[in-house]
């Protein structure tokens, strides 16, 4: 970890503990750190950068911008069926950033850390003199040649999709002041799924032998299937009323059927999309039901260029803002 | 690799090169990457983030903050006696990136990663309303137990460094209008030893069973020799005229003693700092002539508690701006 005389004491305090004592992190006092694989396992390495006002709001805690620095990264190792192992962080801080901002910044670190039990091996720590940026490099693992990959997908497999979708893209809008909704409860948890998505670590494993291809929802459920349609070179039928939504989402769209465009665009679920061969359904319901996560099978794949997205009746429904214009 | 809709081509475009094909790279078009290592070798890692105004200037070229972004990665690989294996980039790009610039960036990357056989193998692209910011996490290999460690050094330790320090601190004074010299020739010289850090992998790799510490000259010469000593809890004493000084920064401080400063705490050199036992004195000199890099014994160790820097008449030199703070 880069050790600049200003910043030493702030490693010290705040981010050594984190290290955990690991033995390849040398106590974040070495020039790198080093990392050994069980035998037979390929390394799984993703980088997500976090900006103030372009990913997260200035007024967001500390507590879930370090949560959420953290999940997203995990997010894309759950993707590829990784087993977490240890992360590298960048804290580009800006100049209103204090000590106590830093501590409870690192506090939650060490809490979602936990989870996984992962730790940090190294970083570096600067100084912005524009918005806080923040960027980890997150590492895994998983038996070579196991990788889950977006492309991949078989023409006759069926679409599924964990958790319930389009929650966080309402909770933004809430965070921002742009939607109201009238029970509290609701409008408190969707500002948490916006604030705290949950990494799906457990299900990558699972999906192992299972899912032909695999993404996180990140950019938004069509854009991350449009992906993965591209990738394999197949076309998707999606069910809009198979979608899995929130009970407090369901309130939203109720209100305003517009409201359905964060479900199928909003992104940032970090849930897992999928195909799967038909023949494993109930094992996906399987999976779902001993890990208590919600799996729902939302559309097959096709040989058209092409994702449809059909009503109970059948028919199309139009996007006002394609997610997929890359497709 | 992250790939957000709008930042799509431009990874398509001029980063997707980089990966080289690598297999584990997926084209940069998945959830992330998937690295295998050469048996019974550790993986190091290290992260360092570059900030427009903090570490670079808005003037410096795009091809040079490129080149200098790589370079201080693979300095902290070099220091660990690593060999580079890729790359992840962190590209928070500020309102005035243009595509040209990002070209011009991402060919300087291609001529730099050649020079060491590594590839991207992904990362993150994102919008900075702020200053420009830059993130790289490099991954080496070295065999199972055998990194270059901060600490270890012996009392009885010579102090070496490899090629001429304080070039890059005279040559960031030049660039930001504070320092002028008055031959061209030097000026250029200093100029590019700020703007072009050579990392010493080579030469980190011919350390291994002969440093027992080791550190890049980032901090300042004497600054990471206060690393060292700490870490090692013995003293040193150097010895002034014995720092090698290019003929350029002689030029410089002929006309102003002072700014012998920038020898000592300047910083940025990216030199390999090393103690090592008296016996190996003719094989370093050996190594030296090998890889054509002058590394020139500056000091030695003792059991004191401070760093002396001793003039030819043995004078303590006096030191304006501590290095060493928190030594």
């Amino acid at each position: 970890m880069k050790t600049q005389a200003a910043e030493f004491n702030l490693i010290e305090k705040y981010f050594l503990p984190l290290s955990n004592g690991g033995a390849g992190a040398f106590n974040l006092k070495d020039d790198a750190a080093s990392l050994d694989l069980p035998a037979n396992q390929s390394l799984i390495v993703t980088t997500d950068a976090l900006v103030e006002n372009v990913h997260f709001l200035s007024s967001d805690a500390p507590e879930d911008i370090a949560a959420k620095l953290l999940s997203v990264n995990l997010s894309d190792l759950a993707a590829m069926g990784a087993k977490p192992l240890s992360y590298n962080l960048i804290l580009g801080a800006s100049k209103n950033i204090t000590e106590r901002w830093i501590k409870l910044f690192s506090d939650s670190l060490a809490t979602e850390q936990r989870k996984y039990s992962i730790s940090l091996i190294g970083g570096d720590t600067v100084r912005s003199n524009g918005p806080l940026f923040l960027g980890i490099t997150a590492m895994g693992f998983l038996e070579k040649g196991t990788e889950l990959r977006r492309f991949g997908a078989k023409v006759t497999d069926d679409i599924w999709v964990s958790g319930v979708i389009g929650d966080a893209a309402a909770g933004l809008k809430i965070a921002k002041g742009e939607l109201g909704v009238a029970n509290n409860d609701y409008e408190q948890y969707l500002l948490s799924k916006y604030r705290r998505p949950i990494p799906r670590i457990e299900l990558g494993l699972k999906l192992k032998g299972i899912a032909n291809a695999t993404i996180d929802v990140s950019d938004g459920l069509i854009s991350d299937l449009a992906h993965i349609c591209r990738f394999s070179k197949l076309g998707a039928k999606v069910f809009l009323d198979s979608i899995p939504i929130s009970e407090a989402l369901v309130e939203v769209v109720k209100v305003d059927r517009n409201y359905y465009e964060l479900v199928l665009n909003g992104g940032d679920d970090f849930e897992l999309l999928f195909t799967a061969d038909k023949s494993s359904y109930d094992e996906i319901l399987s999976i779902s039901s001993n890990l208590e996560v919600p799996i729902t099978k939302i559309g097959e794949l096709n040989r058209l260029d092409r994702i449809n997205i059909l009503d109970s009746d059948g028919v199309g429904f139009n996007l006002k803002k394609s997610g997929y214009s890359h497709f």
